[in-house]
């Protein structure tokens, strides 16, 4: 059985975008966990929750947040898991401080980063990591690309319809 | 074993950057193959190679490229394999046109994007994937990240050295 | 006869700002298509119809999309026609990673990029660009920048009478 | 036979960029002209040239000007012909200023822009304007993105040699 | 007596923002025209327009425009009276696009740039301008800076009462 | 006694902003003055409260100020006392013209700048710097930041019902 | 006769771009002082030169400074004169610090700002302000402006004989 | 006697820069340690150094970090000392990220943040928040102003000279 992803944000006020997050990882059946945990506010518990992570049966840990980003780093900084970090947006700088506060890592210790916002591409790139060693799940998602592509051409013959009328 | 890692750079130019991620791969004894391939220039074969990468053997795609930085993100498009992309700078803009054109993935279609020139720790990246089942490759990231933290500890000790001449 | 237009968008969310590119089209009575395709999501369906579109009658292929706004430039890569880009405006960063995506292309494969959601002056451009063997579209350009020239006059009149009631 | 291509530089300093337009053209046999003309400087003979460059046989006017550039705005605001903007990169800001101040043109006047710098692909997307009309031009530049292809192939092989080394 | 003030935008949608600064000039009593004139869309009677200004009793133009905001640098290349240039927010960007366009001007010809959205400080400036050979303009503009200080000093004794509530 | 904290704000439009920074001061019982000042408007002033600040018992200055934000830095010039600056977001740019022109101060004149909008923080760094001589206010801020981690660790409690509904 | 022009720096090392200013005036014969103050260091003397300055026969000050780029803000502050900033690039963020520090100026104090690192357009707007009542300056103006398209003229002419070796 | 001041960097390679805060330290005669710790290469470490800092006699920690730097965030997290973040450029973006990173810290955990590179600065702030509680240190803060000032009109005596050879 694939191993679990756990979901962290560093305040509650992220949990609008991230729980599309926790959505897609329901539809693939992943088992996750989620949870509150501040590089700043709570840095012991996040560093505890990181060291032991792998222990604890998680495969990838997936980190939101905004700012001064450094919840993905810190949480990298004590495992050797996969670090997936989500940079949010907040009310100035459309999440630019936080997507360099998440991408830029030094040498030795990445965080995946995905787009600003990006929460449900961040649970498609924790399925496709534990998908390599769970076949059903790497059905599921070659599945979801199909629909993917089914989806865009169905919007494609709808939008023939809207033309005739420009 | 271990699946491989493909590591394909948009130009010949980006080898010596890109070079870093190779040895750390050979380091981690992680056997990877290396190709130059183009979304613009050679876009049916870089398609092709993403299609059929995961039957070949590989589990992680790494794409470096800059500028219009496309060849993470199509490579992406043809397959359900974690792909991990590097920005290149280039003579202007600093690499932020590559990290902008690689990090923001609409929903669907992950990239894990990693620092401007962060050709090591794609590579770490790829291999912390990897080791999710390869319990001996976890056992060497643990390695490093201890000798990291060692080698630091030595700085801290040789910097005191240099301190008493300020 | 001139050849036709298409007009590609990545998402049908793009629709509203694209469709003043129909219009405008239509205004010049050159002929159209428009479809939605994604460079990630369907991407074979993408290059295919970009190899194709030369013999299928087409001179021009405008491509709209935003975040790393792939689709102009994997269009650009299937086909020598021309290739317009708009970069589209998403939630955040004001279309400034669209227009790095789409404008940063590499030496070899270029896409003419127009103003971040600049629809209308796409059309235009492929309208400028088919005038060069078709002398009633150049008559039409010549009469719309008379038009054009002529409204600024119109609303410099206007703005005579505001003026008094400073 | 095709129409000319004009290229125009606001500066002699932009010569050395400027040229591989010049040498592109060349091979693809594209008579051209060059000038250096200033929207500032020499504003009365930029927009006579504007303004006159299709009856005297252009097809295409390709412009590069750097910092606040307006020479490619100010050549489209003189003409239905398609104008293509180079910004130039200068001493600071990377070109980002000639970037914006050559892409963000209003409705109804597009600058069909390339890269910073992008001198080459200014000609490519000339030639590519010109083939529309021109067979022997489509098949050249197919013929060229046959080498591109071909070139990446041969990169390719040769980094098998080098990544022995690593 | 003092000269006109100019105040050309390029658009009337720049006319609201742009309102403050003829509020501005009518306070200090500075005669002055306004027009919509575009360097796009009619550059042959801005060109007409600003090399006439000084001879029909102009001093001082200002500009504003936005997105690749090439009317000050255009008025500027056909006068040598002083320009100023507003730097207009548009609906992306900020009006970032506007300030480099209107600032980087090259050696020879400058702006004058006050803030994004300045217009109020563009009639200040002009004034101050006038007012180097009008002493009744040097004045006012004293007895302004003085108010302004007072409305701070008033602004300072108001504050008081609200911070008893915080 | 601890010293008395300043708080300039060069704007009444600041106080919503700054309000924060006045509630967080008297949370921790430290006393404060609140002035509208600014660097452009009342210069002298300025210059004279800095001057005078530390003999009349202030031992922080925190000033808020938005766009060319010069007013941490006058004030800074004209004190040896330790300068908070707010950087404030307007209308145009997030405030991003604002932590420049706050941050980026020269050697030997600094301002200790916190986020763009960060008034609370502005207020903490206060009470760090005075708890240095004052007992009391550690014991506070020690509690406060336990406060902080308690919040944190209930917010996740609460989140653990929140999820079962994804 | 005209008014002087000031010259201010705010470092020594402003020097080898500030010299271009004067080497301007001098060509123009324009009156002028050189001096090196400091809105963080010397801000008394910074706002007793500029409040004193209109008396003291000055017309226009034009003051370089880099980072936080406070000057031409604080001499603004304090005089009625017009002020031009020159923002100067220092060893980071290629100036962009400086200009929006010297340029988003609030209302009521304008800077009249030019190019990052524009010292020769500073002097040609004070020329352009200082002439409105100086004819032989308008005279001068007008004779360089031609001699600035005599001489893109003769660049245009020599480039012809370069295009033969392209 | 003073409390000591902490010097913490991310890598031995920020060391050159790093010295001028030492150097700064020393001449006011403020004790301090130095140490390389990472807040990702070396967690726990930085975490109990900041933990027990301030029991054990320290006052101020200085950290300087680059790219996305979280080391002066994460020790903010763990103590209630103030916290002065350097961010230090690097080979990319210009220091643009470690800024980011540096200065947006969340409400409740203020990072002091100066210059990039401005590591003068972080000394001389921290002297100043040393100052508040030992008169001596306030003594020298005020002696160097005036040396600054000195230093600077002595500057503009030196540049009378230089502006002759103009």
């Amino acid at each position: 059985m694939s191993k679990k992803v756990a979901v962290i944000m560093g305040s509650d006020s992220d949990f609008p975008v991230v729980r599309s997050a926790l959505t897609e990882l329901k539809k693939y059946g992943v088992e996750f966990e989620c949870h509150i945990m501040s590089a700043h506010r709570t840095p012991a518990e996040a560093a505890a929750f990181a060291s032991s992570a792998a222990e604890n049966g998680f495969g990838v840990i997936i980190c939101a947040a905004g700012m001064a980003a450094h919840l993905a780093g810190v949480i990298a900084g004590n495992t050797i898991l996969p670090v997936i970090g989500i940079p949010m947006s907040s009310s100035v700088l459309d999440g630019m401080d936080a997507l360099l506060a998440t991408v830029m890592m030094p040498p030795g210790v990445p965080v995946a980063t995905v787009a600003v916002n990006g929460a449900k591409n961040a649970a498609v790139l924790a399925v496709q990591i534990l998908a390599l060693s769970d076949s059903e799940l790497s059905r599921r998602l070659a599945d979801e690309k199909q629909k993917m592509a089914d989806a865009v051409a169905k919007k494609d013959a709808a939008i023939q319809e809207e033309i005739k009328n420009v």
